[in-house]
């Protein structure tokens, strides 16, 4: 690093104070973070946390605990009513291609499903590659079969999230859209780039559908779903079982979990650094989001230890439900305008805690025009990509006309082997990796705090 | 991808034809690359090739037999004496606190080193951080002693390759050194970031030293090292036990791999893409540098499929002995002088299949502030580091006052979880982020082939 700031300042020719406390902050971060002990004890000791789970509460509690530790001026839980869905035992299917002749395939009910009958469901498939297959083929070919949503994610982007947005709607909309051709069961192929045989599951929509037209969802490994589709081929009257008992309960209580600390110079500007609390219930959630939540608390962590005091208010928001939802984040919202709170900058982590490439940024171009004259603080660290784009789920309802919004963007490539897998675990963490986003996001706040909204 | 396009048109106003075929490239990269299955062979297949080996022959034919079905003019094998060296027996050490009351640690005969006696070599221990400190210690502390070096990489540096740089000199001379003082064997820190129990093998050398000089030399896996080190400041008087029967044999006639497609247009200039063939014995060197060798050989396959036809002379080479020797190197080197080949670009991929963060650069500054132009093509694929730095051992001798060498740059921070290890093996592996490699190669390239060296 040394050899390469050397370099720099042959273009830059002077080190300023900014430099020399961001070189700080990473210092500390690869030193003196917190974030990966937080993970281990979040991921290995609390687990899964789907909302309104028991996990979901000690986890709450446990952040909130660890919080206090921090020199906060207060931590407190932001109560919000959350959904609850359940799981059940664990899912089963399998491929009929002749009476008795059967393959067993990976899935995993998607979030918020309904069940399939106790005995399970057992029907002849169709294959579409797009919703707008089911209008192609029309209720005569599709009435009374399970769907089988099986479009790959597309390669060729190099962002896996873009990659992920290419066919992601198979999963969110496919039950209610194939239910309305007279589908009696949907099987999606997972959400991911590899040929492995982790389902993945994630959340779907009914939309309006009445209770009696929902039908039970689920999601296929990608090499469960290159089998499906094979034997298709060659066998289009095989029949495929499912069974998943998943249930959807009464709403409960939960919490956003929130620390502030004032603001020594504009305490009614305020600086928010969030990720969400809640997880799948699969994995242990230590990509999606423990690493965001572990990236928000080590904030003051790292700001105590280089001795900075933050001259506009920080928040640390840990939001409840992102996953299947988003009653935290609305809630946080709601709370806020009744305050008339003033949020001039938020960023979200919830990509995963992979080595930070940059931020993207949500705001208007004045603004995104002078950020970008922050790039050279960041590019000694090889981060190097400030875009326009979203910043994240939980904090995207912050949005003014003349605040921030940014979202950590880290290495996506890896994201999607784990997203939403019993695999998404602590065993996929890379401790440098996560400490460097550490330092990325605690390094933009110090920026912000320093220079404010002009 | 399509998103960002669009936003650097913004900036760019135009996308010209070199946008264009570098996203072909990209695009073929993620889709057609034959680097994840190459390397699945050559890892799983083939395995572990330390210069000598019959593994190491067997990478020689295979990668040889790929390489002619890509389309070349010629591939051929040139002639190269090599070392070899041999491990044995799987390594064996203890600390014996009290006698009787032993702890097993994992270790690993560093390359070249010799064995201990065959029941083992047993002593007390002196540890040191610095290869000064054996002055300070002296003779009369050190005489009879195993030296155990154990200053930990740096982890503040942001480049592992960097961290590495401050900690290597101890298994690179500690054997050398501790030996003058009257050491009788050294244990090593082993080279990585990670608390973890895997010995990390690698390179010594003992310089002029006569052979009854030379002293054993092992690493001890870094949770090793901490616990030896946190048992000496208690028992400064506990006895180490390491055994292992290693042993240099005569050299043996080994080769590079070159292939060669003649420019249409400037057949006098060579641009050359290289990595090494061999790798330690004890992983299967998939990372190091397995990876290279398959991006190196990706670059045509690329070509083929977009119908890129080179202008300049493009040489893959696949060099032998980069791990214990260089003897490669140099011997490409020592032909390409008798034929006064014209270099006018290399590149070497030897960092890793990670993601590619960008590219090192070894030339002149009126070169390098021409390179700094080229950098807008990478951006859309988040490819923005251009650096002045080291290209690669391999091909660093091909340096002219004009030409250029470059260096992949991978994201680093795994990189020394895995080197020189059992587990630097295919599984640590990313499909996508070793694609990105080819493509960021195969990018350059292009680039260098359009443009030459002006």
């Amino acid at each position: 690093m040394k050899k390469i700031l050397i370099f720099l300042l042959f273009f830059q020719s002077v080190n300023s104070q900014h430099d020399i406390l961001i070189n700080k902050i990473f210092d500390i971060s690869l030193t003196e973070s917190k974030a990966y002990d937080w993970l281990d004890y979040l991921s290995n000791q609390i687990g899964g946390r789907l909302s309104g789970s028991l996990e979901a509460q000690r986890a709450i509690e446990w952040s909130k605990s660890e919080l206090e530790q921090l020199g906060f001026d207060k931590v407190w839980l932001q109560p919000v009513l959350v959904p609850r869905w359940v799981r059940g035992p664990k899912e089963f299917a399998l491929i009929e291609t002749d009476p008795g002749i059967t393959f067993n395939v990976p899935i995993t009910a998607l979030g918020g499903s309904v069940a399939t009958p106790s005995v399970g469901l057992k029907a002849n498939v169709i294959e579409v590659f797009d919703l707008k297959d089911l209008e192609k083929f029309g209720k005569k070919n599709i009435d009374g079969k399970i769907v089988f949503f099986n479009r790959p994610m597309d390669p060729k982007y190099i962002s896996a999230f873009t990659a992920y947005g290419t066919a992601v709607d198979q999963r969110a909309l496919g039950a209610m859209e194939a239910s309305k051709y007279g589908a009696i069961g949907v099987i999606v192929r997972s959400m991911t780039l590899r040929s492995d045989d982790y389902p993945h599951t994630g959340g779907l929509t009914y939309g309006a559908l009445p209770i009696s037209k929902r039908i039970p969802a689920a999601a296929i490994s990608t090499n469960g779903a290159d089998k499906l589709s094979s034997l298709l081929k060659i066998k289009p009257d095989l029949k495929f079982l499912f069974r998943q008992q998943c249930k959807q309960l009464k709403d409960v209580k939960s919490y956003n979990v929130i620390a502030e600390i004032k603001g020594s110079k504009f305490p009614d500007e305020i600086i928010l650094v969030g990720a969400h609390l809640d997880s799948w219930d699969n994995g242990d959630g230590s990509h999606d989001d423990g690493a965001g939540v572990v990236h928000s608390m080590d904030i003051l962590n790292i700001f105590s230890k280089i001795n900075y005091k933050p001259k506009r208010t920080l928040r640390v928001v840990l939001y409840i439900n992102e996953e299947n939802g988003g009653r935290g984040a609305e809630k946080y919202k709601e709370i806020s305008d009744q305050q008339n709170l003033n949020h001039i900058f938020a960023i979200e982590s919830d990509a995963g805690g992979f080595r930070p490439l940059g931020f993207s940024f949500t705001t208007n171009n004045r603004n995104f025009i002078k950020l970008l004259d922050w790039k050279k603080y960041f590019a000694p660290y090889f981060i190097n990509v400030f875009i326009k784009g979203g910043s994240g789920a939980d904090i995207a309802n912050l949005k003014s006309d003349n605040n921030v919004l940014a979202g950590l963007r880290p290495n996506s490539q890896r994201y999607f082997d784990y997203h939403h897998t019993e695999i998404d675990n602590f065993n996929a963490i890379n401790k440098r990796e996560l400490e460097l986003g550490s330092g990325a996001i605690a390094s933009l706040v110090y920026l912000f705090d320093h220079f404010g909204i002009r």
